[in-house]
């Protein structure tokens, strides 16, 4: 990439889920990304939200994100 | 889906228009992306608009929406 | 189009870069998307930036804008 | 209307108020600004709140808009 | 009450769920809060979302309101 | 006024400025609005700013409100 | 407190109404959360809106604040 | 206009559209506002939009301004 | 719980405080909360904060957060 | 300064704590800022918050601004 | 740079002004900021106002925009 | 510090950029904020970003910050 060429980037929102805390759920979102959308360039954190169990304990993390990759020509 | 396992959803934004009212335009945005996306999972309201006729009369509602839904590997 | 009838749209967010100021930036990520994505409708512009080079000028402009489009069915 | 030509919309915010819903109140809103204010060509929702009574019924409904109509020259 | 009085109210946050549309979720909310939390004045809606089946149908309408009432010496 | 009549309310957007302190200019924008729009129901304040003298003074506050009333037939 | 140990504090959302100036609603809001709800630590103003007679005066300020207080375990 | 002095300004929200960039839409609203509606001192930019042709073209810019003015006594 | 059942939920907010991150923040404040208001059932994150000491370390995180849960007939 | 001539202004985010009202804390600190920053032009509130003491009084105003103010070549 | 280097970027708010359109107005200020602040590496357009004359013309174009440089140990 | 005592905080934008996730992003910020700006009181966490590689792995965490320390006499 160079400064100054045109081009263009598509940014798209998704929502990683896991267990392993917050980096655990941005780590998962941009692989699974990554493989099922295309190549991302950066990620952007919208929200971070989680869900609690019966006993109290933080059973997932869920972290939405945009995410960013280069439209080719 | 069980809680605290690893998954990922995408969120798209789209515009649901009908003259049936707002739950209207909903329902007919969840059904076409249903159709023409994928398999919904929830919706999320973003805006809220319209077209007047002429008459002062209330054309179609326009309804901004999140749907999202499970990206599967 | 005639107002009052059910149909849809997508909004897909995208970032247009170019040296030529802001509507440069814009009109090639609206000329870029209607080839690559789809006929786009209308577009919002959403955030303005800029790259500095070392000189202090401005070597691009970056407008994030979200572009629509019609879903057939 | 052709797209490309030069002109100006103004938009107006008002509150609706009815007893009949949400549409109720942005129907009786509309109209109404379309006798008093000028010809509305469309609206946004900006907020939706209500009135409770003392046995926790809705009274009624509070839609605060936007409407915008085009300025002659 | 009187316009001019020292007094002072509570907001509180709550989602109202309900199959039967986005007046539904609020009647819902607004006489179950009523009931259990205390007296309400007025709601002001925060959210609209809702739940989508396999189908494609919506299952459920959720709407988070803010709840006032008025609190006694 | 009683709950549960179809009526609707205009708001309009001044900026109240005085140097007698935040609500010297909120009364100021009040009467004044009264006078020359038309008898105004209740504000809200959306900014509050001010000038400062060369002297570290602060010249005036100027209070951007929106300000109600009721249109009627 | 000691900053560092672990702790929680509950935020709570009221609406002050007085007379006597924004600062007169906000210190009635407190003054009466720290009686009926707890011991309040600190409030951070929402929104500042007011009662306007039909004389053009304002009859009363209305401060909508978060209070802030710590849980005992 | 003396610094300190009682005052009061009203701002008014137009859209100017035109075929010749931001600045050109800009230019066409405060025109316009400053004969159809009052002498306009300044303006802020709220929202920039524009329609694509079936080309791919932008065919105008749409800009969302608050024009403010002051009232005179 | 069954999507489509009529139910409510209440929304409370509060602060986590923990020198163990930010997941250690929400972690105690998640089972704090459990204990001292009632079974919660999601939480989202509403703001990271901290305080640093002296010497440029961060002594503590503090975590503004929504918790929910179900109201119970 | 005459409208139309290229300058830069830059502001900077201070908080002004003071037992005097908000305006006694905005005045501490453009006054303070006016000698320790820069000669200050113009203020915007950002926040209004405050400290609670043990009897429920309030012990200070904390006010968050913009200070802006011009920069010479 | 090297992504993945620890390092740290300051961000300040300047306005810049010139009569020659917005793109004018972002150069004045970046090139301003670039002499008397610091070498910047990108700008985030913040708003965009401007100044109108007594005959209707925009005498300047007024942009808030957020600089970003990075510190050097 | 004393509570109820006169005095003015400063606050500065900072990116913290750090392999380590976001509590390291935040450390490496502060830590060096600390150093070169001023002693810091407080830290507010504004935006999380981050880049990633070519394989799909997240090189590093972009952390945008609030930072606040006490201005002297």
């Amino acid at each position: 990439m160079t400064y100054g060429e045109d081009r263009i980037y598509k940014k798209v929102e998704v929502i990683g889920v896991s267990c392993k805390g917050i980096e655990g759920a941005i780590q998962a979102a941009v692989a699974k990304a990554h493989r099922s959308l295309d190549k991302i360039s950066w990620f952007e954190v919208q929200e971070v939200r989680g869900h609690v169990g019966d006993d109290g304990q933080i059973t997932e993390y869920q972290v939405v994100l945009k995410v960013a990759f280069q439209l080719k020509e």
